[in-house]
């Protein structure tokens, strides 16, 4: 099958759908974002590389990080990372408090916004301070995509940083409950210093290529988790990485992924390779409304669901 | 890789489990189980069949029914069928009415009991009966395990309907809403003589096959589901099959799947294989605590996750 | 002060709201009522009496009829009633199963709909069947009211009857938790008939008064509770008689009361007087629009408040 | 009737009661307290006191501040206050973030952390600082105690700064919903000062003393509200002042009150007197055991309940 030419097809069919949905307006350095956007761009185990649309365009990682860090976390603490934080899906909005409360501030799995600031919290635990907590996450993701060129867009990790009140809350829940170890204030900033990571489709596929291949990156063999580890990141991703829409995300695609309200949306294909998409307008649950779809015709034409 | 000997080696190691859990105890029926059985079977796209344990004991299938009953009802009414009820993850305990009434009467996917109730419901509008209801389901199974001789347990189902309460409730909260055609007495009845359903391991792995070969069964070539509808009931068996252990399921595990109440789980590997295993006591969350060992273990030596 | 000039000035000022608020629609026997009707009774400790509007016309006492129950059940259990039913605000809408839950089967207070199913299945456990409970409450309020006029609107009853699946489903949670010893059908049915129960404003005022006078009926002497009983029923309707929102009916009216959908409101003045009200146009919370604001101004022109 | 026997009896009475239930320990500086002492006292409109216990033994004042801060807030803001906090029995341990979220932010009552927190963000906005809010507060506070003895425990007010977090919680998602005018510290800091400050139940009883008479001091003639506002806030007293054991409360006592972690309860009758009650051991609603059981007492001895 000739996955460039799968991606025109998809580009084409996806044009109609272009502006529907709605830009991330919580912060400012996200609502001017231009919604009519798309990029999406595979890279193989073999190295082989496929791009469409605007794929030099960086924007915001935002959630999609925390696949970074929930890597870094895992291979750290391993099985004792279940204390802190659970596996299962939130089936609720992503920044609710109830579950938090009613299950004593541990929150139900690492890709809801609660279980990302623990998992910040167990990296800055272990490296001493925010500043190389984020370090290490930032130094892992140029790793990881072979790419020293990585930035960070303070301006949106500043804007972040003023409209903190939720996470906040959510921290000093968890601190209440006695699962947060560091100050809240070092947990936000890293937080959100790693949310503000900027990158485009061609360096995101790229980054997630070791989840393709049992945790180690094919092209460099660098090991970043064992193969028990890998799978098990995959399934969690499919399980809880769309937050409420999980289940649909894996009912429509069929593939471990994981979104951000950034626009993007990187999927892996077990074994074979991984994808990035970005388009900036959002469906109703805070993922990429294009990007899910083209997602979606992606596994239809070409039967790669893991199903 | 000798299935057989993976088979072996899995008894051998989940012998020191055995009676541990709990045997689940709700209705007489159920609680007078032996805990020390166990039994796993694997049926190949092939037709190669590799059993070990007491593979011919029947058992209740109660929830599995479930997989069969949300093939009969996605076959009739396809992308209608989403209007009824949901495909996320319930993020709480099986039988939980709060996120009923929060959502207004629509059950969050097929497989927690209102969901199955719904299903139920559906079939029954279709049929014209409870009873024509229950005989489709009932006929279906026998077609896809090609096997006439399944049975029901109607000492079981009678425990059942004397224990109904919270299925009942259930039901009428949901009629409450609008949403269940028929009247909660006939989708009661129907719904409990399918979870009266008696399998063995032999009869359960073969009767999913299906599952396993894009919904045709790949040695008599009957066609049960399209390719498109068998990936998606994978996927909603991966996210919401095991109530609110789902996601830990997908991590040890890593295999689509649906355990039962009685003791068994099937779990599928597309492509492949079915699987059904059997050990009656309950882990914590209501699945078969060596039975979800046993599977662990398989996914382990064999490298056959999805993930 | 003239009462009577007091129920003359209210009127004329509530005039202008007549026709606000929506009248209770769940069942046709309700909803075909005339919103524009108003009558306001009170009945004095020393016998005197004053009315105002169509004080002849008779309606569904609804959950007004919980006050009588509860005497009942309070006078039969005394303090063992507390382990079947609490005594806290609710805090929700008055039909969520959510607290039911949370709560493991008991109802907050008897004024909730759960809580008035749990008293209704107290009396027919003391006196034996369905029918015979109805009958103790009828003739209660018959008696309480010094009046063997009253009637039940069998309509009404067939109506709710009809209607019923909330309801219904509150019962069977409450089952499945042990918190109901008779048959479902049987408590509902005893309660659809307390509920259909129809009296004017003039038989209301007259029927409560013995809770003005410390539980005895101050004109025939008839004794229903002892004092201390009588004041406790008092202070359950101050914190939980109007559902979600008792707290804005203590803090307008500043009186015991309980509220039914059918539009009516009775309303307690310790020590001195009795009051009933109708209107069947409810606000938002399902409390009769006009018949608070009438005993709004009644004790903000007489001073009459308990606080 | 003499109230000083009346005192004596309940000093008798409660003796065997002394020391069950627990002291506050969420913060060292309450948990170190005698868990022994038991202080009543009273005070009438006509100027006389009756006082038993250690009645000279300051202990800090906590929620009750509450009170003070809500009469503060209510002469301000009028029926505006309202758009901000509600007026219903919160239904829930005090310091739940549940209701809070799905009420976006708006807390249910002033006498629930949250709703204090709301009515500090209120009183800070008015007066221009934290500094200035807490000045009015303890200014206040003396001027209704006519007492210019009134202290502050710094001591606790660090300690409970310390232990912030859950109240940084609920301020931070308040500010989410944008229900917080106010930075997160200033809230806090005036909210921990006011309930630190330390008083003896003489000075208590004195300083609620306006509540029982329609909001004027009937000793120095000071007005702090008026008739119809100090009659709500005693409704809102009654419904809301004891947490989720408010109907208790009602119930057993029949009189507003408003209790303290810090062992203390004041309680009114309106158009009489003004009870202040002390001893540190905790009921597992987090109200004094033996100071509850003493008002109980009291209401019983006297019949003054309201109902």
């Amino acid at each position: 099958m000739n996955y460039q030419d799968v991606l025109k097809e998809i580009h084409d069919e996806i044009k109609p759908l272009l502006g529907k949905g709605q830009v991330a307006d919580y912060i400012p350095a996200l609502a001017k974002i231009d919604p009519m956007q798309f990029a999406m761009s595979i890279t193989c185990n073999d190295g082989s590389t496929y791009n469409i649309g605007s794929v030099e365009e960086k924007f915001s990682i935002q959630s999609i990080s925390k696949v970074f860090s929930f890597t870094i976390a895992l291979s750290i603490y391993r099985k004792e990372l279940w204390k802190r934080v659970g596996r299962e899906p939130s089936g609720n909005p992503f920044n609710s408090l109830v579950q938090l409360e009613y299950e004593a501030g541990k929150p139900r799995n690492p890709f809801i916004n609660a279980g990302a600031l623990v998992i910040s919290d167990t990296i800055i635990s272990h490296h001493g301070s925010s500043d190389k907590a984020f370090k290490e996450i930032f130094s892992f993701i140029k790793d990881s995509s072979d790419n020293e060129n990585i930035e960070v867009d303070m301006h949106v990790a500043d804007s972040e940083m003023a409209n903190s009140h939720r996470n906040r809350a959510l921290s000093n829940l968890m601190k209440s409950f006695g699962n947060l170890d560091n100050e809240v204030d070092d947990v936000i900033q890293s937080y959100f210093k790693q949310c503000s990571i900027s990158m485009n489709t061609k360096e995101l596929s790229r980054a997630v290529l070791y989840l393709a291949n049992s945790g180690t990156d094919p092209i460099t063999n660098k090991g970043f988790l064992n193969p028990s580890q890998a799978k098990r990141i995959n399934s969690v991703m499919l399980t809880c990485g769309h937050y409420d829409a999980s289940g649909d995300f894996a009912y429509r695609v069929g593939l471990p992924g994981k979104s951000g309200v950034g626009g993007g949306i990187v999927a892996v294909v077990p074994g074979k390779m991984s994808i990035a998409v970005f388009s900036p307008a959002l469906n109703e649950q805070g993922n990429s409304l294009v990007g899910t779809k083209a997602l979606e015709l992606f596994t239809t034409k070409t039967g790669l669901s893991i199903f």
